[in-house]
């Protein structure tokens, strides 16, 4: 079983691997995989709604109107990718409500969990756990018939990123004790997130076999992980 | 002192003025108050800011899914609005955190009382507040030069208003005491909100003559919130 097939242009480089997260994903998808295209891009709406909903409420909560403004603008583009993959669903036909009820309990109770003890937290989460997620789902939906590649595109396309990092950096820099705090609060978040990304996977693949065959996913989705934490300044 | 100017066609009949919000706002606009424009503006967007923020916690606390998704759109269009008066302030040159600052202790405090007791209470709010206040600062705005009439279809165009009232008059046609409860709170709502608006206002206004040149304003407002009400299934 080969986990990730390549489209687009087969002729790139190993070196291309360290270039933009866009070019990547262009590269590798989860296309060998039997997914059922409803249930992975129901799952992706719904996790987007969550996300939404998490970065909105940071937006509230806010000390400062800069990052206010600015955090309700970036969760205004995670309900735009919302939106986007409800589209998805339509023109498969599907009620999108209903395609994503069975998603919604679990998906509630992750992020009542990530949303961690006080404002910073819940931003690191919505960093971290974004990040990972999109990232995992794009390599999902990439290898859907006909628009998995633009649906791809559209999970890592432009989310809170820009805007969590500069909040998150700035106040890392100028506080050891909170950076090392948040570091542990990253840590702790991986594990819960990865549950939710295996979630998505078939049935069929969740056996030792099929998850010894997720390591190279694994290994990636690690690998980008601990780039988010040293982008906010913490230790992974 | 004239406080309506007209602009746009001056030919309506009175029969126009049942007509669709939009073309009402065409025909009036206080024109003739000396409005510090970047103060209104900012205040609008500040407000818009409250509106998106209460409107996607009650879609994030929304009972059912496709609640959830509809309001949670709705409260995108309230980003929107909110990104485009900020845009208004930046091509008048000023920043737009520092303008939108004054307003933003007194705002937040008025929609933590407007947040109610309970869910449909917020929504209750969120389709009142939001509906008396865009009348009031559309008015407001659409005097301004020199986009003034843009502003002003900006506030008056698509809100949470549909997805609102289809929630709230199917719970309140089912269940009388709720509908009883929320007119209690439509009315209880309704004087803070006008404290909201009235603060707007500039200080020569806000003097005994001033409030009665006002009256005719506060009128339309009390008209167009009863009919709220009533779309709602609530006696006014």
């Amino acid at each position: 079983m080969k986990w990730f097939g390549r489209y687009g242009s087969g002729a790139e480089s190993p070196r291309s691997r360290s270039r933009s997260r866009e070019l990547r994903i262009d590269r590798v998808a989860l296309t060998d995989v039997a997914l059922d295209p409803v249930r992975v891009i129901a799952q992706a709406a719904y996790l987007q709604l969550g996300e939404f909903a998490a970065l909105s409420r940071a937006a509230a909560e806010a000390p400062d109107l800069e990052s206010k403004s600015a955090l309700a603008t970036a969760a205004g583009r995670l309900l735009a990718k919302h939106r986007s993959l409800v589209g998805a669903l339509e023109r498969r036909g599907v009620d999108a409500s209903a395609a994503m009820e069975p998603f919604a309990a679990p998906t509630d109770r992750f992020f009542a969990m990530a949303a961690g003890a006080n404002w910073y937290e819940s931003l690191t989460a919505s960093y971290l756990v974004g990040g990972l997620l999109d990232d995992f789902f794009a390599r999902l939906v990439g290898g859907l018939e006909p628009d998995g590649p633009e649906l791809a595109r559209l999970l890592l396309g432009p989310s809170g990123a820009e805007e969590i990092v500069s909040i998150l950096s700035a106040a890392t820099a100028g506080d050891p004790r909170l950076g090392s705090r948040l570091a542990v609060w990253g840590r702790r978040l991986v594990g819960d997130t990865l549950l939710i990304a295996r979630s998505a996977l078939p049935e069929t693949v969740r056996t030792p076999t099929g998850e010894a065959r997720v390591e190279p996913i694994l290994t990636e989705l690690m690998a980008d992980h601990t780039r988010r934490m040293d982008r906010l300044g913490l230790t992974a």
